[in-house]
């Protein structure tokens, strides 16, 4: 079946009858959530075992079943691998991991795919696994990518189970309170998992630093913890930050990014109470940063800036230019410095950021928010999951609703990455619809929405070089060989959700190359 | 039929069929619990109502329906008063009404019982409805009482369906992030309606301080709060104190509390580590105290105190008698002020602290408590909730939850009030089984209960006055007369829940007098 961007859906995978993606806001949600197991607990019982393993027993894991996991310690992540690991020394086969995303770091689950302790993925698969999985014929079922808010949803609304959520915490109290901020290798909010905390039948925090009682903030609570294991070491927090977390200094980016703020500027929005979405790109960062000296030149205090936290947002709250940070995720460890110190570095987790099945989201309340993409099409749609070649190698994060809910959206792009065309005539997925894209800003100009003629006009006025989509990705064009084509095959890799659960795209096999 | 401890309880109440007590620990909950109603909102949609009758047109409150509140502004609560004015006019009856907490400034809700606008009410009903209630043949079905924990539970289990939720709130935003912690009138924590926000089909956040967004801590969340209303007063902070927040200046009540004290350090629990809950009548006031003081001569650092917070924890904490403060309601504004500044005094919502479908509660973690009673009896049977009259004219609190879960539970209380007798043959009414009760400390010294002869010998080591229960009560009882007995009828005025669901034991109606 084709959704309502044309794109070709299957109508079933396993069991799972699919939606088609209807427009942004189409879906109304009805009846009720998912409910949550009943546990219980006597006073003096123990929840503390000694290894991964034990774990693994005392929850009753087996073959075919779900297991979850967070991202915080992105690239410096120990625990998917000793748990998979763990699972494939005990014998348990044919598991679907529930990450919400994998990293390099993760490249060892690659040879669990092939020994079949893994089966099925979903969640981002950022690099290697992606490329694997991309290959086609490794997985039982295609993938599925979820944004941060779709994965909170989807828990939530019953629609993936998970059997045991393994939780890392940077530290944790031996009743099962933890949380990323403290600890010996802090990590940042690892709320990502409270919705799997809640939701699980087993829920098993893993922590290298197990604090007297009480461990707080409780990103996770005793109340849905059934085991705590302790281990040496669960992740390096030197590889949160990952290679992109600089601001860029290539004269190309550097244009996009003051285009970006200056854009931000004439749209009206820049006043006090603005709000805004950084990121962790190296344009998005510069853009950010340019943003912040504009406030400041204009003494304009915003109402919230809103993370992944880094270095910089931190320090334009310490600057009084924003009165808070909203945060669900660390970018670098100034970031969770900064959570243990300042109190209006606030946490929240991604249901309040981000879930489209609650009565508000915090994107909603962005003004403005730059965003990356590995190609923009004609529609102004976006795609961040797959490169040109068609391979499945980032995930969605929090893109979808920053779009949807930022009045002001900005996809900030070089016209090229190497000899590659990043405006094209049609995206090879779609993450992001064009409808909730507000202008597309690459160092040859910005192209607005056409259902934003308002924004148009207001950029003209300012003098900014309002340009044509096509116009851009012709001159753009003719400064390089058409790419090879791949040729798609029937095989479903992957499905893209939309974050409301519908499916906006899927990603196809690639069998060949025109 | 009759409970475990021979109580004599309904089978069925309305449509619902009661469960006896058996046992502080014997229910094994099973299953799932309720779910939650799914939710969702457009970007910029507005969700500011210009007063409490159109958020009651906005939400379809009907006659028959269920309302929900917290009681954190305690005497000094506006809302409840409002909200069923405003019914009343609107012409709704037949409401049940689910607060937490009923105070002696909802005796306006005695005429409203009357008028038939009012005809149930579960929760706490302190002073004037509870003896109105208690004169019998006043409401439609019984009241029902639970704990702090208890009533959480209720909710999560599906027991309590509520229909619309109002939230006072001393600080929100437009989008309805709702707490206590800010605002004009600061109350303190306001998560008891944390869960119902989460579970009523509607939520209404109605604040006297509307913030620019985000309005931290997130007690209330945005995802789940429908509409918010702005008035001019919600309810007067300074009568959240209530009379009782003294320490005792009676030396009868001053050995009590030294005793309880002293009972502590023989324990054996007083060492590093230690942890305690104190409580805001006067002894257990004067017996934090005096426990402090202990810690502090001996060098003792405690892992956490428990709230309800007052000035005296927050004095303890300070000190650095303790690591940090478990909090869920403030007893005065000390304790709200110094929630805004010590990371260390930790929010807490009831479910957190006492939900027995759990894994887990703070109360679990205790190492001692202080807590009062309106009556014991010599199997250690606590009563909190009438007096020997009959009257209901208390709420259970978090008692049942902190009994359980103390390793050591201390009532402590005078034996003879005026010239009734506190400790007695069988308790009027049973709140707490003597199962879960260690000892009971009064002036003529500590009756230690037979299951703990562990602590009745350390307590002989030290050379405190253990006592037998009945030679204290034959002591006390020579110095008065017998007081007259109520003679019970057959109608059930109030059911008293234990903190799993359970029936401990119905309140009936006086019908005269031996």
């Amino acid at each position: 079946m084709k959704n309502v961007l044309g794109r070709d859906i299957p109508e079933k995978i396993g069991d799972r009858v699919l939606q088609p993606f209807a427009g942004a806001f189409a879906r109304v949600p009805s009846g009720r959530k998912a409910a949550r197991p009943q546990k219980t607990i006597k006073p003096g019982e123990n929840k503390l075992l000694g290894s991964i393993e034990e774990a693994i027993e005392a929850t009753g894991l087996k073959s075919g079943m779900t297991i979850s996991f967070h991202h915080s310690f992105r690239n410096g992540d120990y625990l998917v691998n000793m748990v998979v690991d763990a699972c494939a020394r005990m014998g348990i086969k044919d598991l679907r991991l529930f990450p919400t995303a994998l990293f390099p770091i993760h490249a060892p689950i690659v040879e669990h795919i092939k020994n079949g302790v893994v089966t099925r993925i979903e969640g981002s698969m950022n690099g290697p696994v992606g490329a694997f999985v991309s290959q086609g014929g490794k997985l039982k079922e295609p993938g599925v990518l979820r944004s941060h808010g779709g994965r909170w949803r989807a828990v939530e609304a019953g629609d993936v189970h998970i059997d045991v959520a393994f939780i890392a915490a940077s530290q944790a109290d031996a009743y099962g309170n933890a949380n990323g901020i403290y600890g010996k290798t802090s990590c940042g909010p690892i709320s990502f998992s409270t919705v799997d905390a809640q939701y699980a039948d087993k829920t098993v925090v893993v922590t290298n630093d197990l604090a007297p009682y009480p461990a707080y903030p409780f990103e996770i609570q005793q109340g849905w913890t059934d085991y705590v294991v302790v281990v040496d070491e669960i992740g390096d927090p030197d590889s949160i930050a990952s290679g992109t977390l600089r601001i860029t200094r290539s004269p190309t980016r550097l244009r996009i990014a003051r285009l970006a703020a200056a854009a931000v500027k004439a749209s009206g929005y820049l006043k006090d109470g603005f709000s805004f979405q950084g990121g962790a790109g190296g344009i998005s960062l510069a853009a950010t940063k340019f943003v912040g000296e504009e406030m400041e030149r204009a003494g304009i205090v915003g109402n919230f800036a809103m993370g992944g936290g880094t270095k910089l947002l931190v320090d334009i709250l310490h600057r009084g230019l924003v009165r808070a940070i909203l945060d669900g995720q660390a970018f670098d460890l100034a970031a969770a410095e900064s959570m243990r110190h300042d109190q209006n570095h606030v946490l929240m987790d991604p249901g309040h950021y981000a879930n489209y099945d609650s009565r508000g989201c915090s994107t909603y309340m962005l003004d403005a928010a730059f965003l990356g993409a590995t190609e923009v099409d004609l529609d102004f749609n976006v795609n961040v999951n797959t490169h040109s070649d068609g391979q499945l190698l980032h995930g969605i994060g929090g893109h979808q609703e920053v779009a949807a809910g930022a009045k002001l959206t900005l996809i900030t792009v070089p016209s090229l990455r190497g000899r590659l065309p990043v405006i094209v005539d049609r995206v090879t997925t779609v993450t992001t619809p064009g409808e909730v894209i507000d202008a597309i800003v690459t160092e040859r100009g910005i192209a607005v929405n056409p259902k934003r003629e308002d924004l148009k006009e207001r950029f003209v006025a300012s003098g900014l070089p309002v340009r044509g989509l096509a116009e851009m990705k012709a001159e753009a064009d003719r400064l390089t060989q058409p790419p090879r084509k791949p040729i798609f095959g029937d095989e479903v890799i992957a499905l893209i959700e939309w974050r409301d659960g519908t499916i906006i795209d899927a990603v196809r096999r690639v069998e060949g190359w025109e």
